[in-house]
């Protein structure tokens, strides 16, 4: 394989590129649309069929998968996701599709045989940055998301998930659990870069993971009196601005309480005009720690606000067995928990034995374009991987 | 003249509707060239020539104005806007210039023969809702706003006023004070739906306006740094909408405590994703009342968050005079002040005779789909301010 690491990231770094900086790279888009040709590109350029799933998500199979559940000793998959937060950094899930690539022509590379056929996936819209829901195509396949629920999701211009799909050339009917698919993957490994800076503090380039913590979505609706800015005493007045300030307050106070995170990070207005009292102000607020009674508790005490819940993921424990062994086998590298949520999570809820590996990252800085992994510590996350993949198809 | 004022308003009904309800009718859009096309047919209906001056302001004259302004007897102009903001009704500037149309009619049918030339005016972007700056058109051409600085003006999508011009066939050299234009005008008359409910508790419907509150818009740039919300400490977060929350409840209290208005209408979050840490928030402050030293305490009080002025107009005390003349003629209309800006008080300030008619509003409410005025109040208006251009003209 001369189509390597450095090459397979020189060819993504001009897709979806943010003018704030960053990438935008949406589920269902033109960006997105690139991005899932490249995948299958890089699948065709080392024989591998790729398969799409009832959400979209790409499934490219070294080995018969089919063959080895029937067998009884079904595939390992590695993989991540290819879309991005708004103004998102290179790494976050690029990372994990691929090293997953570049570990598969390490193996090839060695001759090994593996004993169980190896996949590469590329999941759908992790981020939720269009449609609100994070992990959407994992959790669609295992059935945590309802396909009637996900397909009324809109984006912000009021593009439904259904109509995205449409335009794409997919049946949205087509949506929804996939067992076929599922059963297919006896193991999955997700690499990506580490979210925070326990890496670093480690001195460590690769980490392993012990588990998610519980985390939520929540969208607050916030109702006012549209009116005019310059006419409208001050006692007459419904402003939601003043509501939106107590949330954002309230949000951070209630955190620091509870010992948990809670972000107000996205805001949008109507209708948004200078010499306008607004009429609507939706917040949406990001919620999730360590304890999930202290989430709990912070969404108790913003009660009154009226947060709607549009995704919640309990805490996620990976594979104990499994991480210890990895771990072992890399050197003792270090076994950490995170606060992101990932499609790794998903399947793991759903009961596949599952691992992640997480990838130095110097500042710790995630979901911005100053994200950043150094090239050697991305490498020696390929060769983690490989080891691993090598470990699980033994 | 059969196309009288509700024909005129059926006409407008259905341009640039926003899907969020009201109107969405900005500067130099797809909408406001239809607003621009039916002024035009309307002049021509009446055998009036239609002109535009340096900063796309709408002129039809009848009678020859500049023949007047070489007599030393320069004409009578009537109108208001057309523009919007986001989400706004459909009186608030439409209400003026479909008067003026219909005040001429009633001249014309009652054989009035004007001692002046009588003209229609439509001004640009009175609003600012697209590039900031309210009664963008007027204060270009009295020389109030640099037509520099208004070329580089950008709208939300980055688009600037000189690259909106040329996309409407117009040179953005030609934008600048416009004197030939200005000494045509010997006294302007803008009728306007009344911002506030002091008519209603006159029992009124029409009214004549004093002054206009001086009033300033200012825009605040809070900078934080971009992260993941579910992986950064709370020490460690340079969270901007924390400021922004402290930027909104003070503007309110600052406003309690001098007896001014204050509002915070429009936000821009980057990037404003729902488990992104802002990396930057925009925000902008109205703020205006009867006395400029309070408006300006509250900016003091706001100062740490740095607002940068987007635009100020100092109090417009309209010619107290005509104010009076006009006032008698319609009956002892009553005579108000107001806390809206209006193309009005450009004029007023660049020192022509300026007078307002305002029409009853049964809510009060503004800048709003639910902004009304009773169409017996509007034929009224129409008919005040026939006798007002016939007062003007004889």
């Amino acid at each position: 394989m001369d189509h390597g690491f450095e090459a397979m990231w020189a060819d993504l770094e001009p897709i979806g590129r943010d003018r704030r900086g960053g990438y935008r790279r949406f589920a269902w888009t033109g960006p997105d649309a690139q991005l899932r040709e490249w995948f299958v590109a890089e699948a065709r350029r080392r024989d591998l069929d790729t398969t799409l799933d009832r959400a979209g998500n790409l499934w490219a199979w070294w080995g018969d998968p089919d063959a080895a559940v029937a067998a009884g000793d079904p595939g390992v998959v590695a993989g991540s996701h290819l879309d991005s937060v708004p103004s998102g950094g290179a790494f976050d899930g690029p990372l994990g599709v691929v090293s997953a690539f570049a570990a598969l022509d390490i193996l090839r590379g060695q001759d090994h045989t593996p004993a169980r056929p190896i996949g590469v996936a590329c999941f759908a819209d992790e981020e939720g940055a269009r449609f609100g829901v994070a992990c959407a195509g994992s959790r669609v396949i295992t059935g945590a998301l309802d396909a009637d629920r996900a397909l009324a999701l809109t984006d912000r211009d009021g593009v439904s998930l259904a109509e995205a799909l449409r335009r794409h050339g997919r049946d949205p009917r087509d949506l929804g659990p996939d067992r076929d698919t599922l059963r297919r993957v006896g193991t999955f490994v997700e690499l990506h870069v580490e979210q925070g800076r326990g890496l670093v503090d480690l001195g460590r380039p690769v980490g392993v993971a012990t588990s998610i913590w519980p985390h939520g979505r929540w969208r607050v609706t916030l109702t006012g009196e549209a009116n005019h800015a310059g006419t409208t005493p001050l006692p007459d007045r419904v402003d939601p601005m003043l509501d939106l300030a107590g949330l954002i307050t309230g949000a951070r106070e209630a955190a620091e309480r509870h010992g948990v995170l809670a972000t107000v990070g996205r805001i949008e207005v109507d209708p948004n005009g200078v010499n306008a009292i607004a009429s609507q102000v939706r917040a949406w607020l990001d919620c999730r720690g360590a304890d999930e009674d202290a989430v709990r508790s912070v969404l108790a005490d913003l009660a009154p606000y009226g947060p709607q819940s549009e995704s919640w993921t309990p805490a996620t424990r990976f594979d104990p067995r499994l991480a210890h062994r990895l771990s072992t086998r890399l050197e003792d590298a270090p076994l950490l928990a995170t606060g992101a949520g990932h499609d790794a999570g998903i399947l793991s809820a759903a009961g596949i034995p599952t691992t992640m590996l997480f990838v130095r990252n110097p500042t710790g800085v995630s979901h911005s374009p100053a994200e950043h992994a150094d090239s050697d510590d991305c490498l020696a996350g390929v060769d983690a991987l490989a080891a691993v993949l090598t470990e699980l198809t033994r």
